[in-house]
């Protein structure tokens, strides 16, 4: 028998999301809990479990069931692992897909968020056919999946694609991971945040922004008041994109794709990030790729692409 | 039948070396001819049969042969041409393994020089049973051959792995792209004779390199006054090694290979450039990778490396 469904998890700091999913990715079933208040990892398993069952009873049990996929920060592929996860309560190296096998008797796999955003988009999006492509998720940090024949790069180790963590500026900005300047000190919703209060102190030029109450700054606002026409919001947007433009450019470079698509709340403002951008990373990019490497965003729903990329994990396993 | 042995043509920009390889790597003959000399590509492959035609009846005849694989500059492994190689006599899009296919009677593939010394390594050489490295070659100027998920990375085009047009300077040295600060205006033999240049107009530093009469100065004679402890030329190695050094570690950031291979003239001098681009490299890689990835030369006989390179293509022919 082919079985038809799969069950897509995403593990995020605050909350996880789950749902049962057909090949088509159409979002049968889905769910929240909160990902805190689990001491132990196994509690937290158990919890899912309590909440997953009902929804694998109601597609007609286990049997319909292909296997589970599960996007989490620091999730090593290979070994089934979230490894050192600075976000999530459980420390050390968390064997979450065993845990996951013999609690629900089913196959699990286990990828980081931005891998299972490339396998989601290659499944069911953007990404459909194509074989080489680069997926970038722009949150609160900088993720990539890099495709390349048609398959997931995972590396030596399993943590390839950390291309948030290329140094785009000597002795430029303090990152998470404790070096200097790293892409996704830039472009990011922290980035631009970082970069806009930069702007705010330097710089005399009025902006919607001065009124906002500190603490009250984000991403969201700069873009909602660059959509405006804010001209210092513009500017932080300007300088984001031509940072990301130039790591895009040099990323072709290595892996020659097709597309390279983004995803992520900074890309909710659509052109706005988009347009200059694709700008920047034709004008950088090696001349036979100029104009030719498509820059597009997600086509899955964002309140759907974790659990859908999670899912797509398991049309990939081997029968 | 399983053909044992294969031919391997290395074109380069003034010499074409060509030989029959077995399975293992052993080179059984070899020999040389000028690139140029023929207006029209037809002629030199005509002339090429002429020269090999002989060695492949000497082993036996063309049923002994699996195939020909061909390393050219601007090779595409896709396509089967070569494509507006700016050092070769032919311009614009040469269908060279149709060409070669026609006149030999063979199978042939293509892929660029770089490339070929990765599947060489792969095939022969220092990454033997690896999956995921990365070739540097350092020639006069900087080639790439990416591999991942034991399969070599030939992009949307067959264009990838173009790392020596990262852009590692913003403003950076000129280069033959037409743009700057390109990686391989710095780590290549052109790279550092341009460093060394520099170094002995900007410093009063006593050098060896000083009563080298000018157009003489090659990267051969900076390794040479570098290894016997010429401190000026010293440091046109380490400002060598701190930019290729930084360029790898943003490398290990997309594929998280397990090795780096370096191949090259650049490369003869040895730990003189291994030992610092290595500390360079561990210094600025994302911390999960430091100290892990390792850096090592190539272990094919650069006199056979060409050939060899190129004849274990045929190896990774579908049968």
């Amino acid at each position: 028998m082919i079985q038809q469904l799969a069950v897509g998890i995403d593990i995020g700091g605050t909350n996880t999301v789950f749902g049962v999913v057909d090949r088509r990715g159409n979002l049968l079933f889905e769910n929240t809990m909160s990902t805190r208040g689990f001491e132990d990892v196994t509690l937290f398993v158990d919890a899912l479990y309590s909440r997953i069952a009902p929804l694998i009873d109601q597609v007609g049990g286990a049997e319909q069931i292909k296997g589970m996929g599960i996007g989490a920060p620091n999730g090593n592929f290979y070994n089934g692992t979230i490894e050192f996860a600075p976000n999530l309560p459980w420390k050390g190296v968390i064997p979450l897909s065993n845990l996951i096998k013999e609690r629900f008797g089913l196959q699990a796999v286990v990828t980081n968020d931005a891998n299972a955003a490339a396998i989601g988009e290659m499944t069911y999006g953007a990404a459909k056919g194509m074989k080489d492509f680069i997926m970038i998720t722009l949150g609160t940090g900088l993720g990539s999946g890099i495709v390349a024949n048609g398959q997931l790069i995972y590396g030596h180790d399993g943590f390839a694609g950390e291309l948030g963590h290329v140094i785009v500026e000597d002795e430029g900005r303090l990152c998470g991971c404790g070096r200097y300047g790293c892409l996704e000190t830039y472009a990011s919703a922290t980035g631009i945040l970082r970069t806009m209060e930069d702007l705010l102190k330097k710089k005399k030029t009025d902006s919607l922004l001065r009124t906002v109450p500190p603490g009250q700054l984000s991403a969201k606002t700069i873009c909602d008041a660059a959509i405006k026409g804010d001209k210092l919001a513009l500017e932080a947007v300007e300088f984001t994109a031509k940072i990301l433009g130039k790591a895009l450019a040099n990323a072709i470079a290595f892996t020659a794709p097709e597309a390279i698509i983004l995803f992520g709340g900074l890309t909710k403002a659509g052109d706005l990030l988009l347009i200059p951008t694709r700008k920047y990373m034709d004008r950088q990019v090696l001349k036979i790729w100029s104009g030719k490497v498509k820059l597009m965003q997600s086509q899955l729903k964002e309140s759907h692409a974790a659990i859908l990329g999670a899912s797509a994990l398991v049309w990939e396993m081997k029968d």
